[in-house]
């Protein structure tokens, strides 16, 4: 199903902004049983980001209320998209403005689904992710640099693309966060110059906090991912997941991740 | 007139990549009695747009056609945007390609009427443009950075920003591309790192070089624009302009942009 401003559509203006300009910000959460999963944080993000772009945000009930109309009735997915609406055409943002909302639903791919394997193979892109801290962490709609990165490989059986920034500092994946442990601790990317900073990041950071797991959020060269003990993945979507292989390189099972996707899940909104 | 894929609509998918991701490229060209200007730039510049995204690109028969269709009877601007069309979610291109290609037109805008001022005032834009080669210069739909750019102003007297990247070079303007003279040569900001590489641009670079008027494409500071005899803008919308004011700094007409304007409108295709 989907809703385009409330309505039952799967059309959008051929003059919206988030056609003519990616002007505008997106959300992929998980349903279950009609109702999304990790709610306050999904709705948190959305409303940071729409700020960082002065894009009205809809109100948390009302938006809620339509996550679950929308929603599958077993596992599902919804995306959400917050666009600056229909406009004139010209980059001025028009000055009464009026968002688009659209909210689509899927069923889970099965990648996501709770039977799919919990190792995945990834790879490293090519691509260079370039620096614009205006724009990093938000999870908006200019993702050429995500589409170009994942058309470098059509082979199944790699689940991901590690990237690293222009200046080769790793970021994460094309559709995920990176974490890895070394020596018992937890690492993550800093985001502040490119990336997206996803839910399950923010949620994955606030659980090993909160279980004592000393944490760094930094910068990184691809060095320091092949020295790890553990090296895992995570989005809304698919959770945690640990990389087993990466190009040439594999790594066995240190624990971590089993701890860390049961923090996910405990983590409370 | 809206025509989508052929059809007249003024809706297009939910789905579609352009409004998911911006996969996709545009063209903004002027039109005459029904009849595209510079038409054969016009086509070229989006057939290697489009090529670097590995779009398929309309043929260009079938596509002027529909230019001259929706093509305003008086003066007016074609809007030609080209998508990866309607995909399942995520990123992946799909691997049989259908293309959505969405053709608008509407009048043209006063300050682009042949009776608009030639002399305009710009400004610094605060925004700095992030550098990534496999996008530079291609007219794409990940417009982010330029709504930011544009949101920083609303005065009306004020046409246009200039912009540098984050190297600290002079790039252009949010909608036009930047040329400038000194002691009779031609300079205009390298465009392999950021920036769109216009029709305009590439028709005016083309025009003073058959005249004989040494050119130079490369990387220069602000300093080198304020230090210029002329300042000039450029796109195929508003043709050239005079940059006479730019923040605090005016210049005096020096006869570059009426020379340059005649060359860019006796350049045959």
């Amino acid at each position: 199903m989907i809703l385009v401003n409330s309505q039952r559509s799967d059309t959008v203006s051929a003059l919206d902004r988030g056609l003519a300009y990616g002007d505008g910000v997106f959300r992929t959460l998980r349903t279950h049983a009609g109702q999304p999963l990790w709610w306050r944080d999904q709705y948190a993000k959305l409303a940071a980001d729409a700020a960082a772009l002065a894009l009205a945000c809809p109100d948390e009930a009302g938006l809620l209320a339509e996550v679950c109309q929308v929603a599958e009735t077993g596992q599902g997915v919804v995306k959400i998209m917050l666009t600056r609406g229909a406009g004139a055409r010209g980059y001025a943002p028009p000055a009464a403005q009026a968002c688009t909302r659209i909210l689509l639903s899927t069923p889970l791919p099965p990648h996501a689904r709770p039977d799919a394997a919990v190792d995945v193979t990834a790879r490293w892109c090519t691509l260079r992710l370039s620096r614009q801290p205006r724009l990093a962490g938000i999870k908006h709609l200019n993702r050429l640099e995500n589409v170009l990165a994942r058309s470098e490989w059509d082979d199944p059986e790699i689940f991901e693309g590690l990237l690293c920034d222009d200046g080769g500092a790793v970021i994460g994946g094309v559709m995920s966060n990176l974490f890895w442990v070394k020596e018992g601790e937890l690492f993550t990317p800093d985001l502040s110059q490119c990336g997206v900073a996803g839910v399950a990041r923010t949620r994955l950071l606030r659980a090993a906090m909160r279980r004592g797991i000393r944490t760094h959020v930094g910068r990184s060269l691809p060095d320091a991912i092949l020295a790890a003990d553990e090296v895992m993945i995570c989005n809304s979507v698919i959770g945690v997941r640990r990389v087993a292989r990466l190009d040439d390189v594999s790594w066995s099972p240190a624990g971590w991740t089993d701890t860390l996707k049961t923090a996910l899940d405990d983590d409370v909104d």
